[in-house]
């Protein structure tokens, strides 16, 4: 089953810039080959159930290991069983920007 | 890895009365031996993380065999490694309502 | 328009321990007349749209107030306009607990 | 209070695609001159509280008014006190991006 993920996780009792942990996850998804995209509030990954979620419980296991004390993840899962999972997360933004593009003024 | 989750599953494109999904999720959480605790806008749920992910699965695959098309879930996990995760789900309402009741006139 | 919302708050950058703050929202609620049910992963709150939004800035001021230099906020907000919201946050759990009854072994 | 907002809203009781109510939604936001960024699994606003909550509130009321009976969305709210919210959302991309480059291989 595809699943696309939107993906925020906060450690708690540690300092108050969160970037290292961040860029911990990026370099998980990354070592993974999980395609993703950041944005300014968590990350979009897509790929295979299994492997996204293996993917977020690697995060929580470093950032534990990195010495946050508690951790409280974000997660949205999508699926669809109508067709084919086939729209990748670029393609999902280009589709909503074509119909806005006809749209706005 | 023990964790404390938030789960709230939700069908698209079908009718506007949710209950039957949430029906079966719930005997999905029975059938597993979950602990679990239903509100107004989801479910409180803890176990081990890889029975938990398993039991959200499930949730999805089942949705979609009822005839749900398209499914988004939002989760929120919470996991520590300060201490065991002792506190249950009724125990960290209870550890709240304590200091509460301390300090509400 | 009325709402029923589920709130949950994340003060970073302070100690491990989350329940002060939590209290200190849950007397906002309290103060406020909103009617409100705590759970293990948030508080489900419902009101007038204005009401509980003006609630959940209260939340962040206060916490600020108290010390926490950054804060992360989770909100689902449910509105329907095909009947009055008239289902309260306690009629919407028993709706499910009732129809799992019915099915549960 | 500054704000940086992640906001999905999802209609329900709808057919199974929501373009066309993400894009109305990006229409109010572009109307309301407010700096926001689509991304596959929802956008990112920031503002002012007020204006960034009317926004929201004017998404609910234009969808029920295209005629979704039931809506409920997804919200994260971070707001700081520790300095100046300066970071924009195109920043807090950058800044991870650019440690991120420093580290992965």
């Amino acid at each position: 089953m595809k699943v696309i993920v939107d993906f925020c996780i906060t450690p708690l009792g540690v300092e108050t810039s969160l970037t290292p942990y961040i860029v911990e996850c990026q370099l998980i998804l990354i070592d993974m080959g999980l395609s993703h995209q950041l944005h300014a509030y968590g990350t979009n990954i897509e790929g295979e159930w299994e492997v996204v979620m293996e993917a977020v419980k690697r995060c929580h296991v470093r950032l534990h290991e990195m010495g946050a004390p508690r951790l409280s993840s974000q997660l949205k899962i999508g699926t669809r069983s109508d067709r084919e999972q086939t729209k990748t997360i670029a393609d999902k933004v280009e589709h909503v920007r074509a119909h806005l593009a006809k749209q706005a003024p």
